[in-house]
């Protein structure tokens, strides 16, 4: 029996362990030290009442034998794909069939298995800094990786490189690390690159809701083509807190075809072979988010971040440090001032002001002498870091 | 963009919609007729009061800013994993260490996943007839299969063919559709002929609750060696009604090395890149059912479905079929009488008794002239449906 010896190059990421050993060691010798931690990629605020509701009325129903459910759909249920349908029609102005939208455990689960459908022979394209599993995900079979370069001149929005072989080009935004959002004319690009070289974008929207700018794209579908060239990934995770909840959905449009096969049903096939569908109180719950109670429950949740993301630009700007992000985006993607490195600029921080961050190298080479701040902080929390790394570099 | 070329091999299955479709034409033609479906193999009992106790009070914790979880740890959360090693203990007397259990959203997503961690080289060996999905996830990576034949002679459980090439090997036990469930000595002759040759057994023990003969085995690690050779997958779908809820559990043992790589290690990976966990509350009602309340409530349901099944073999005995299954498994694998074919069988009962089954021959060729009922309807009705078999038959 032989192992899959890709697994054998992938690269071990000691980042997120490397902060923790960092801040524990600093605790140790400073026992005393108030650790604010603007690191945090993940929500805090609870799950909304309209949400909660919804998932215990389900949960009751799995516990009578009149409504009791079994297997369900693999793609998600029919109340859920129009819920989301519906959503992204009177949000983006897109329209979308129900069976174009398939719901899943999580962007991140789509992210990975989206790749079985796709040939090894593939070469992708990926952006440096990066969300790493788009990289794992491909080293895992083997593809080869281009990578193109964000930085400050680009505003850490890369456009298409001619010079550069794409099969599969990833896009995220609003951009996890960096905060950064393609406005209209610099999708439109992408899609016509992707168009005209027969490319395939995989577009990672999952901070979409962030988006309040009405020159910025919450869907790729926006952009005329795209359902020709693109597939979107997209979760309640940030939307509506679900990373523990886990519940997201993948848009695969009818028009997307290659080597004269609709991938809609490739992946239909995937996912019916692979999976046997998301719980159906999580998806009760999930539905819920898309009425007038749950949109207006969860917008005071992403007003509350919105405003730490304030509080964190604000300080920025008080003391000219360039970023990107944090309008659009619960990330603040900072230079380090003075020229220090990530890991210096992370070492001065939490010796100084007691702030934990994290230190843009560990998501690619281009994401040296850069730092992120995140918005999912308490609010006084937030606004004290703000005010010692005012204080600290003013 | 090149797509995976070898999902264009698989072959689509027409057995459920081709069952819905006749019994649909009959119905039609027959409006008054009452039909009896006993080809279900979905359980019906709603989940028990232990398990909806535990799902509602973690959904309400999810509602509160103090006990909100978001993300949490891929492998499943450690009261989970606890709890299933202590299951292992005490039903089996099988010892596990918590951080070889991966806790996942059940078992067919880990059966198609594990896939991920091992070489297209290697040639995989599965029974016929057998559970579609280990064929078809196989196609979809472009491995080789081998076919090793279940009878009547072996009572649909072969034994080692050392005539067949075989890296990994799928044993499910008790076996979709057949029932049949291997003793020590049968499981014993797999894990030496695995060990020998330095094979993988992936063993599906979906049905494992169902057992209740001590000579039958419910884990392959009662076997000694089986650390060495195998992975088990199992899940609370059929042990707890979770079917729709969307639950299961990979073992990989510390042992299990091939190229000098621990498995678990390479699993690990895979789940940490490309999934975020089961949903918490999820969990929760999980590791409620491995409560006292919790064991002996799902044992009233899986009582329940017994006698069903006591029910389909006191008719079959009476009527002198051959079967296997049934008592230690929700399926009954029955030769169809007078040498009919699978479908003509299925015609005759849908007609003549108005009870719709499952054809054998749906589930690969060697199920062709054989037939499965299932334990999963209701007392009144099952009883019903034997009594007309029975009228029909004698």
């Amino acid at each position: 029996m032989k192992i899959n010896r890709n697994y054998l190059d992938l690269k071990e990421s000691y980042l997120f362990s490397d902060i923790a050993k960092k801040t524990a060691a600093y605790k140790a010798a400073n026992p005393d030290a108030d650790i604010i931690k603007l690191g945090i990629g993940d929500v805090t605020l609870p799950l909304c009442k309209a949400v909660t509701d919804a998932f215990h009325a389900a949960v009751s129903e799995m516990g009578e034998k009149e409504t009791f459910r079994g297997y369900g759909p693999e793609q998600g249920y029919g109340f859920l794909r129009d819920a989301i349908r519906d959503y992204y029609k009177s949000e983006d102005g897109v329209e979308l069939d129900s069976d174009e939208i398939f719901v899943s455990d999580g962007a991140k689960s789509d992210l990975g298995n989206i790749l079985d459908i796709l040939s090894k022979d593939n070469t992708v394209l990926v952006p440096d800094p990066v969300y790493p599993v788009y990289v794992d995900t491909n080293v895992m079979d083997g593809r080869k990786i281009n990578y193109i370069a964000g930085n400050a001149e680009n505003g850490f929005l890369p456009l298409p490189d001619d010079s550069l072989e794409a099969d599969v080009i990833y896009i995220c935004s609003p951009n996890n690390p960096t905060g950064a959002a393609y406005d209209h004319a610099g999708l439109r690009k992408w899609v016509d690159y992707a168009l005209g070289r027969g490319a395939l974008i995989l577009f990672d929207a999952a901070y979409e809701s962030f988006i309040t700018s009405k020159e910025l794209v919450r869907s790729i579908y926006e952009i005329e083509g795209a359902r020709k060239c693109a597939i979107e990934f997209c979760s309640f995770s940030k939307i509506a807190g679900f990373t523990g909840t886990r519940c997201g959905w993948t848009i695969v449009p009818a028009e997307l075809e290659f080597d004269g096969v609709q991938l809609k049903k490739l992946w239909l096939r995937r996912q019916t072979t692979k999976f046997n569908g998301v719980s159906y109180p999580v998806q009760k719950a999930a539905a819920a988010v898309f009425t007038p109670e749950g949109l207006s429950q969860i917008r005071e949740n992403l007003d509350y971040y919105k405003q730490n993301a304030k509080t964190i630009t604000d300080a920025l700007d008080k003391l000219g440090i360039w970023y990107t992000g944090g309008v659009n985006s619960p990330y603040i993607w900072l230079r380090c001032p003075n020229n220090m490195g990530s890991w210096e600029f992370f070492d001065l921080l939490l010796t100084k002001a007691n702030v934990v961050g994290t230190p843009g190298a560990g998501f690619g080479a281009m994401g040296e002498g850069f730092f992120r701040l995140t918005a999912f902080g308490d609010h006084d929390r937030t606004r004290e870091a703000a005010d010692r790394i005012v204080k600290l570099l003013k």
